[in-house]
C-alpha cells in the first residue's frame, strides 16, 4: 500500500506514543472520573469540569488557541494547530459527556471509579466517548512532541451535549464557519466490528424523539370503586404503542416508509460483509430470539432500515407490592431511528398526528417533541476515507470493514451541510462495549493501537489529501 | 316503623355519644397519625403502633377479652362483650391498615397529620378505613359507657392487612371457628351513595391480582446500536396489554365472561335507583368523558360488571431527560374485578395461559400471581339487613339505597363461606373520600352520625334477631 513518509514525522510520533502509555492510560483514568452527566442538571458543575480538564491536556499535548466557547448549555472545547502550510485541515469531533449512570446495583466497580479488569477499563463514558476523544488528542500529543510538528493542521471541536442531543453545537458550527473550515472532519465515536476488525461507517441513522404523557382522571382511582367506567391512561396508552409498530417490527405510522429508497445491490452487499456471528450476537444480547423485519438481513435491520422504540415507559403504582388504582396518567419516551430520505421533522408530525388520531376522547394527550437529527451517508471515494482504510491496514494487517451504524450522529450531517465536509467515521470502540448501559468498558488495546493508527492516518492524508 | 326499645339504653347510648364529639374526634385524630402503611416494610412497626392503640381504645370502651392475635404478617385485633344473654352476636370487621400515601407531592396537608378543613378530616386512613373502624368502637362504648350494657352480643375483629389483600386473616378465620362464631357480621369500609344518601352495599366485586415481567434483552441496549433487530419489551409488553382489553373496556382473555350470568331485571332496577348526577361524577374524576362497555348504564359498570385494569406500569428510562435505550425488561401490575359467578383463581390461570400463548418467543415471561377474593352476594332479607335499614331511616330520615360494590372485601365472602354469616355492609364513606388517592378524606357528620347509626342498628338488631 503507502510508503509511510519517514519525513512527516511519523516514526517520531510512534515512537513517543509507545514510550508513554503508562501517562496515557493515568490521564484516561483521571478524564473518567469526573461524571460529566451531561442529561442532569445537578452534574453540571461536573461537565464543565471535563470542560476544563480536556483543555488542559490538549494544551500540553501542544495544541494552541484552546478555549472553551460557552454555550446556553455545556461549553465546547475548542483547539488547533496550523502550522502544516500547503496540507489539508482535519477537523476532529467527538464528546466529553456522558450518559447517565443508572442502575447503579447493575455496576460491578462504581462507574466513575475506572477499573481495569482483564484488557478492559470499566468505566461510564471509556467508551462512550472520553477514551476515544483521549486517543485523538495522544496522536496529535505524539506528532507534537515527538516529532515536533503535525503532518497536516488540526482542529478540535468537542462538545458536551452529545448525550442530550447537541442542541448548542448545532447553532455554534454556523455561527463559526471560518473558525472550523477544514477539509474533511473525522469522528471516533463508533465501533470496530470485532477484536482487530475495524470499519469504516459511511452511514448513519438519524432520529426524532419524543415524549407523550396521557392522562386521565384527575387524581389516582380506586381500581375497584371506578374500573369499568373510567378508561386507564395505562391501558389506553397501551392501546397506542401497540398500534406504532407491529409485533415484526414494521412501524405502521402512516407515511413512515413513504421516502424510504430500497437498499441498492452494491449496498446490500457490502453490508452484508460484515460477518456477524449470531450465536455470540445472541449470547451477548441475551436475547433469546433474533427478531426484526422478515424481508431485511440482521446487517441490513442494524442499520440500513429505521425502526421505532419506547425507551422507557411509567404510569400508576410502581412500588413494592400492590396498589389497586386506576392511573390519573401514564407517560411513554419513544425514539425513532431514521434512514437518510426520511425528514425527521415530518416523520415526527406523522406520529403526532397518528396518535393524536388514535387516542380515545376518554383521555388527554400532551406531546412533547425532543430532539431530531437527520441520518447521513459518507463518500466511500473520499481521499481521507482511503488514507483511513490504509491505516487500517498498517495497524491491524487488514482493510476495514464498511458499515451502516444505527446509532445518530447528528453532527455528521450537520457538518456535510454547514461546513461542506465529508465525515471519516473510524472510532475503536467494540461492539460489546456495553455503552449506554451498567459497566461500560473499553479494550485498551484499541486505546494504544488507535493512537497509532489515528498517526498513520494523519500521515497518510498529507500524502494522498 | 320501628319503635325504639328505651329499656336496651339506646337513649343512654346516644346521650353518651352527643356529649363526647371532641373526644372521640381527639382519639381519631390519634389513630390516623401513625401511618399502618401495610404493604411497605418500614412500617411494620407503625402497623404493629397502629394494632396496640385500637386494643387499647377498645379496652378503655369497655370491649373485653381484648389481645392481638400475631399472624404470620401484621396482628389481628380481636375484642368482644358477651353479656347479653338470648341476643343475638354481631361480628364487627374492620382494618387499620392503610394504603401508601405517596405521591406526596399531592397531598395539601401531610398524609399523616390530619388537618380539618370545613366538615371534613383529611388524612391517609381517615375513610378507608380508620375513621370507620373507630366510630364502630365509639357506638359500643356509648352503650357501655351510657347505659352500662349492650343490647346485643359485640365481637370485633379488626385486621392489618386487608390493604395487602389479607392472606392472614383467611387463614386465621377457619382456625378461630368458635371465637369468631357469630349471628351476622357488620362491615364499615364502604360509602353513601351521597351525602345523607346511605347505602347498603349487597354485592361486592372479587378480585384477582397479577404481576407480570417481560425480559429482553439481558442488559440495556443502545436503541441505535440494536434498535430494528432486537424485540424491545416494552413495545412487546404494550402488543400483550392492548390484547387483553378492547378499547371499550370488554375483556378478551379466551373463557372470562364464560360463567358470567345476565343482570336479571329486579337487580337492574335495583342498581339503577342509585341516581348518579353524570356532570358531578365526570367533574370528580376529571375524566374527559364517560366510558366502559357500551350495552351497559354506569351503575352496572361499577360494580356489576367484571374489568380488568393495569394499575403500574415501568420499564426502562423514566427520569429526567431522555436515554435512548432498547430495556432489558419491563413490568406491569394487573388487577381483574370479578362477579360472583367467576372463580379468581381459574380467571387468574386464563390470563396466564393467553399471555403465555400471546408472547413472541423474542421475550421471557415472568409471571408473579398475587391475591385473588371471589366475589359476594348478600341476603337483602336478613333481619340485620333490616335493622340496619331502620337505623338509616332514624337517623336519616330515608330508607338506604342498594347497590353492588365495585371494590373487593373478600372477608366477606369468606365469612359467608366459613362462619355461615351473612354481612351488613353499612359504611359511612361518602364516593369522593379520595381513599387510595392523595387528599383522602372523611366527611365528619358521618363519623358522628355513623356512630349515632350503629347504636340504633344494634338495639333494632336486638329487637328483630
Amino acid at each position: 500500500m503507502f510508503k509511510v513518509l519517514a519525513d512527516v514525522g511519523t516514526d517520531a510520533a510512534i515512537e513517543y506514543a509507545r514510550k508513554h502509555p503508562s501517562d496515557f492510560l493515568a490521564q484516561l483514568r483521571e478524564f473518567l472520573r469526573i461524571p460529566s452527566i451531561s442529561t442532569r442538571k445537578e452534574h453540571d458543575g461536573d461537565v464543565r469540569r471535563a470542560a476544563e480538564w480536556l483543555a488542559q491536556n490538549m494544551r500540553e499535548a501542544g495544541l494552541e488557541n484552546v478555549k472553551l466557547f460557552p454555550t446556553m448549555g455545556h461549553p465546547i472545547v475548542y483547539g488547533d494547530w496550523l502550522h502544516a502550510a500547503d496540507a489539508p485541515t482535519v477537523l476532529f469531533y467527538g464528546h466529553y459527556d456522558v450518559q447517565p449512570a443508572d442502575d447503579l446495583d447493575l455496576w460491578k466497580t462504581p462507574p466513575f471509579e475506572p477499573d481495569i479488569r482483564k484488557e478492559s477499563i470499566y468505566a461510564r463514558g471509556c467508551s462512550d466517548d472520553k477514551g476515544q476523544v483521549l486517543l485523538l488528542v495522544k496522536a496529535v500529543e505524539s506528532f507534537l512532541q515527538g516529532a515536533g510538528s503535525l503532518p497536516v493542521n488540526v482542529k478540535f471541536m468537542i462538545e458536551g451535549e452529545e448525550e442530550t442531543g447537541g442542541e448548542n453545537i448545532a447553532k455554534f458550527i454556523p455561527e463559526k464557519l471560518e473558525l472550523l473550515s477544514a477539509d474533511v472532519a473525522y469522528v471516533a465515536d463508533t465501533a470496530f466490528a470485532d477484536y482487530n476488525r475495524p470499519a469504516i461507517v459511511y452511514g448513519l441513522r438519524g432520529m426524532a424523539a419524543i415524549n407523550i404523557d396521557i392522562e386521565g382522571p384527575r387524581l389516582d382511582l380506586h381500581s375497584g370503586s371506578y374500573g369499568g367506567a373510567i378508561n386507564n391512561p395505562i391501558n389506553a396508552l397501551t392501546h397506542i404503542i401497540a398500534k406504532l409498530k407491529d409485533e415484526d417490527g414494521r412501524v405502521l405510522i402512516p407515511g413512515f416508509y413513504d421516502n424510504v429508497e430500497p437498499l441498492s445491490e452494491r449496498e446490500r452487499t457490502l453490508l452484508n460483509e460484515n460477518e456477524i456471528d449470531i450465536d455470540n450476537w445472541r449470547a451477548w444480547t441475551g436475547a433469546p430470539e433474533l427478531w426484526g423485519e422478515p424481508d431485511f438481513s440482521l446487517q441490513e435491520r442494524l442499520g440500513a432500515r429505521p425502526t421505532l422504540d419506547v425507551n422507557g415507559i411509567i404510569g400508576g403504582y410502581t412500588g413494592e407490592g400492590s396498589k389497586t388504582i386506576i392511573p390519573s396518567k401514564a407517560h411513554a419516551k419513544i425514539t425513532m431511528r431514521l434512514v437518510p430520505q426520511q425528514d425527521p421533522q415530518q416523520v415526527m408530525q406523522n406520529l403526532i398526528d397518528y396518535v393524536t388520531e388514535l387516542a380515545p376522547a376518554s383521555v388527554t394527550l400532551k406531546f412533547e417533541p425532543s430532539h431530531t437529527a437527520p441520518a447521513s451517508i459518507n463518500d466511500l471515494d473520499h481521499p481521507a476515507m482511503k488514507a483511513a482504510a490504509a491505516a487500517c491496514k498498517e495497524i491491524f494487517g487488514r482493510s476495514p470493514l464498511y458499515k451502516r451504524e444505527g446509532g445518530s450522529i447528528p453532527i455528521v450531517g450537520q457538518m456535510q451541510r454547514d461546513l461542506g465536509v465529508e465525515t471519516i467515521l473510524l472510532g475503536f470502540g467494540l461492539p460489546h462495549d456495553r455503552i449506554h448501559a451498567p459497566n461500560e468498558r473499553f479494550h485498551l488495546p484499541n486505546f494504544y493501537n488507535g493512537i497509532e493508527t489515528v498517526v498513520h492516518f494523519l500521515a497518510n492524508y498529507a500524502e494522498l489529501g
